[in-house]
């Protein structure tokens, strides 16, 4: 089973105050209905060892404990106030706060940023004073915190128990439905739950620290609806999943993203796509559906990482087997091909008419002995060909099925797959059938710490789960990030022009930047006229070319008449230069015109599309896919935080649904994937080394079994601050 | 709630021994471990009221009953045998049953074909025995049958309560792990119960019409590893679905379909796509994961159909009801608009912070008035724009999480929605939180036939498997299928031909069949030899075209250097075909030539390509999808049974992901789609006019605003039967 292997030094102040030695529960109350009497309750029926200091001016004592005016009356400082009272009191709290010591504060009351502009203004005066305080701040609008290690229930939740699973969530709601799921798995607790509220303070990115931190917890789970600032949550996360699982549920999957791109690329950035990736990039566990929460944390936390894809399936029936099958090939899971060895072995032990491929199916032979399903077990965890042994079907129900004499065989079997589990390096994923009526030998096996699934489907969650934790740390070595690139002193000064003149890139500068940097881009020449149009063409000859307009002021080149294809010889060039002048012209009659681009026309090979946009919570994200429908109309696409690793780079080229294109279909070649990767990792160093590149797209880049070329490049600059002009 | 509607009229023989008078149990045993003493156990447990025959030749009476030596000593006649022994047994067996009057014979034993040759022998004699018999057979190789409405528990399972849901299930561990989640549930219960195992004389289609026509069965939910015969499946099931809902799990979601196909369309053919596609036009409910399978039937069994997609979510917490929207949205519900009227009452008796729109977030409004949610509900389903109702959070718990007192009002609350949904055409789906601890007033509504989910993934499974049946119902009215086609006589000799010649049609012979029938195929010409161009480019005039040879033999033209393009004039078709003449001798020397098809090149437009194969299992099929990579990579593609109805087509055009395409993107026009529609209904009708045609590839067709045009044909004809010669 999976030990809590070890923690980030202890970083986070946050341990001061959700492990608190004294509570502050301002607006303590003696009405049954209010919060401030629900934290007293859930201090005192838990037995809280620290100091409780109900404050409340009108009472003497709540729930038998002395209760005080203010905070200003303390005898002592408290380490974490409770704040109950409505909105407009709470700056003042706050300042009272500092003055007493208090190192945090839950801030209950609602009526901040999320209600509008009056909100807002007074959560920046509340922010404002907590940091004049020196106070810092849980919430807004939250439903509180819990540390049931330390018997601070300020929920005041009955039935949870203390455990390993840390909670942050947004929502109240799910904090509940988590917490009355654990209640009926019986098995599963908590240590910490936070609900981050209006993040005014500290973010998910501080939550996660300290989660990581703290030696209670060994499942870091996350419901997010919003990030404040992603990109800290993504550093941090990288960090903590190197120690231990991080389990995030994201809200708003269907959401449209957020659309200020004024590029393609950055239409499909800001969406729940692109937060997933990142996050698995991260190494985080993310969960599609809210029911697959728990137990994929409860899986998570107590079984081993499974060092790769194939997984043997023990079945006591055909049907579920099969159900299995499907749902694990889904996953992206595959059938382990059992060693001749294992099979033997296994024929030993079962009837003939057993199955020894994979699925396994007893065929019966274990109707009367069903600890033969452990020894089963126990040969395929040997097997070398295998990372991960489910066992599927009626385990635990044998004696209930079959007869009752059965029981002890059952508890036997059920002891052994505790005991294999102890010593194998792998995980044994336990669905039963029987697991809504608890059955003695699956109550054993889960107070052993050996999750036993509901559905075949959670299971296969589970068990994806711990095969992609798995990829994820073994493959950390290449998570390295090649080292920065030195940006060029003329480009530097491209830039510089650029954003004085208050323009993007013209295609040929931003061409000279890929160059300059080493990527691949065709000869181009530019004509700044039709004088130019003689040396040209002697210069492509016969081949066959392509001549584009070049103008500051036309984005959409095509829709301007400003493209030309396939054109052969200077008599070509020349009408096409005077029809592209014309067209442009009559489109927009203001535009600057550079001249026209002429480039050779491009092989026939596979369009791929690169983007590049600066996300306003993740920052830069590096977008890769099929160009043309397959971004448009499929949104087939991949998303990755720069700076990428290699390991990243090749992970966004196998993610994508239509990879198959990239191997060759309908006779075509193989393209050369190593060189797309190559020219990912290149975009993602210049990316880094231009703080001025704000968004770029090379689309399309052609890929070929031999290279690429990029045929077109898009950079858009990062606009000046606009400096604002006074009120007169 | 939805009443049972009305019944097929009686057909089935399947009554006379599902719901037997009297039963002989073959193999009853005194050894508790045996299924012949068990079944005798359920009988008498569940107090079956008919005669109780055990069939033992060592035993005079098994629990109390008096026992017989053989079917042959029965006083009387038995309606069904339950045959417990071996499989070398049951033909004799069977033959004693024909003797005694016996109707049906429930065969355990496995050991037949699923086994192998020897096996399938002893299945044939064993059916032959049966049909001499004049007795029907369930299984061999089954786990049972019950009726629980008629006290046959032939399975022994504790604690099944009858209910309305019929269940047939190739898997026993499917059957018992149903029985386990409806104990579990508390409210569920079955009807009858088959497992058909080898189906070899009564099949899946036989039993679907008993259920259909068992007033005691409200749902019938099938487990499927394999159809027997597809086609009379989806006939039954037609049927049946116009009275109650089935709900099918198909096993093998993942696994490679058959390849019996020696065109394109056949290899995308026989897969899990395919069936799912027949079913749901047959109007079954598929369901995907196996875990949906129970809350699905009960939801589909207890609530009203939807009208439509639009789904009315009240919540009482902001993440769930985010949670809710994103799993609507990717089942294809849309979130209704709420009418200004329905906005104001809500306002009337919410607090003013609580969200309008849909979602309707009550915002605590309810924290001390659950009831209010009840309220809510009721001005929600009044409003015409809504076709369900969506109830997300915490009901039932309110008197748990808050206070006790509001126990009442909680109560009053799920009273209201009781009577609501009794009076209220729109289904009420309701999840809750509380669901893992069945509060009271989620009893009261589970008793009273409002199913509580307990996850909201699958109350979103429920409201959208209520969705498709409600439209499925509402466009029962255009599943007419237009009438047939007459063939043409000339048509029908160019197939005697083609199979006289052992051969599949040629290209122009296909268009014809094509043109002949209304399809829009563009002029074309044959030209047979050199000596034909010069009239062929007359015609053409200066438009480009293309040259395909024409060859029985030649079945790639592409790869036998088959095909030129954009040929203008005759000088550039005497090369053309020149060189093709040369190539294809070359690719094979043997090779029949009939010569060339000339026709102008097509306009641009969007490929898509329409196939048909006769299924197996299924018979004749029609493919649907859009051409190259689509089809190829992404298997983007809708099937529907032949023939089709003109709601058929216009579904599987509108199935496709990547409709958006046929919409119109990057600046094309939308196609014309009722085209497409008319076109499809034409290749339907044309495969049931022509029994000889196997297969159809039109690939591609061209789609346009204003048409089609039919680019390539293929027609493979049916061999003629082989006519085996007798071994000398």
């Amino acid at each position: 089973m999976n030990p809590i292997k070890g923690h980030l030094a202890p970083r986070s102040a946050l341990h001061d105050f959700l492990a608190p030695d004294s509570i502050a529960v301002v607006g303590a109350s003696l009405d049954p209905t209010k919060r401030g009497y629900k934290a007293m309750v859930g201090l005192v029926k838990d037995g809280y060892p620290g100091t409780i200091y109900p404050i409340n001016p009108k009472a003497d004592q709540i729930l038998g404990i002395k209760a005080y005016a203010s905070l200003a009356d303390l005898p002592g400082p408290a380490d974490l106030a409770l704040i109950c009272t409505p909105a407009p009191s709470v700056p003042e709290l706050l300042r009272q706060c500092g003055a007493n010591g208090v190192k945090g504060a839950v801030i209950l009351a609602s009526g901040f940023g999320e209600t509008g502009t009056e909100g807002a203004r007074l959560e920046q005066e509340l922010l404002a004073a907590a940091r004049d305080a020196g106070v810092r701040i849980v919430g807004p609008n939250t439903s509180g915190i819990f540390n049931l290690h330390q018997k601070v229930n300020l929920l005041a939740l009955d039935n949870v128990k203390p455990g390993d699973i840390g909670i942050v969530s947004q929502s109240g709601n799910m904090l509940l439905s988590l917490a009355l799921e654990a209640q009926h798995n019986g098995q599963v607790g908590f240590s910490t739950y936070v609900g981050p509220g209006n993040q005014t303070d500290i973010g998910f990115e501080d939550y996660l620290r300290y989660l990581g931190e703290d030696v209670h917890t060994r499942v870091a789970t996350l419901y997010v609806e919003g990030f404040r600032d992603g990109r800290a949550f993504l550093d941090v996360a990288r960090e903590t999943t190197a120690l231990k699982p991080v389990v995030v549920y994201k809200s708003g999957a269907t959401e449209q993203g957020q659309k200020a791109a004024s590029s393609h690329t950055g239409a499909l950035a800001g969406s729940y796509a692109m937060t997933v990736d990142l996050l698995r990039q991260a190494g985080v566990s993310v969960v599609q559906y809210s029911d697959e929460i728990l137990p994929v944390a409860e899986g998570l936390g107590l079984l081993q990482q499974a060092r790769g894809k194939r997984v043997a399936v023990l079945a006591d029936g055909g049907g579920q087997a099969t159900i299995a099958s499907d749902r694990l090939a889904e996953a992206g899971l595959e059938l382990a091909e059992l060693s001749d060895t294992t099979r033997s072995r296994l024929g030993e032990i079962l009837f003939p008419q057993a199955s020894l491929a994979n699925p396994v199916d007893v065929a019966g032979s274990t109707d009367t002995k069903p600890s033969l399903l452990a020894d089963c077990m126990a040969i395929l965890a040997e097997d070398e060909g295998v990372d991960s042994v489910f066992l599927v079907g009626m385990f635990g129900g044998y004696s209930i099925r079959f007869a009752e004499e059965l029981l002890g065989d059952e508890m036997r079997g059920a002891e052994s797959m505790i005991e294999l589990a102890r010593k194998t390096d792998k995980p044994l994923v336990i669905y039963s059938l029987y697991t809504p009526i608890k059955p003695p030998a699956l109550r054993r096996l889960h107070e052993a710490g050996l999750p036993v699934y509901y559905s075949i489907e959670h299971a296969v969650r589970v068990l994806a789960a711990l095969g992609e934790r798995g990829h994820y740390l073994s493959t950390c070595a290449d998570h390295d990030v090649p080292s920065a690139l030195t940006p060029a002193p003329e480009m530097q000064a491209v830039f510089a022009r650029a954003r004085d003149e208050g323009r993007d890139l013209l295609e040929p500068e931003a061409k000279t930047l890929l160059r300059t940097h080493g990527v691949d881009v065709p000869i181009e020449r530019l004509a700044r006229g039709a004088e130019d149009l003689a040396a040209v063409a002697s210069e492509f000859g016969e081949r066959p070319v392509a001549m584009k307009v070049v103008s500051k002021d036309i984005l959409h080149k095509s829709d301007a008449g400003g493209v030309r294809l396939n054109l052969q010889g200077e008599v070509a060039l020349r009408a096409a230069h005077a029809a592209i002048m014309a067209s442009c012209q009559t489109y927009d009659p203001a535009a600057e015109i550079e001249g026209v681009l002429v480039s050779p026309m491009a092989r026939k090979g596979v369009e791929v599309i690169i983007g590049v946009s600066r996300d306003p919570i993740f920052g830069p994200v590096l977008m890769f896919g099929l160009g043309g429908i397959f971004v448009e109309v499929l949104e087939d696409v991949a998303f990755r935080a720069i700076p990428l690793s290699r390991h990243d780079a090749r992970s966004m080229v196998e993610q994508i649904k239509a990879r198959k294109i990239l191997g060759g279909v309908r006779g075509e070649a193989a393209v050369d994937q190593e060189a797309l990767v190559d020219l990912l990792l290149k975009v993602s160093s210049l990316v880094e080394a231009y703080p001025d590149l704000k968004e770029l797209d090379l689309n399309p880049v052609i890929a070929y079994d031999d290279g690429y070329a990029v045929v077109d490049a898009r950079v858009i600059v990062t606009e000046n601050p606009v400096i604002e002009e006074a009120d007169s």
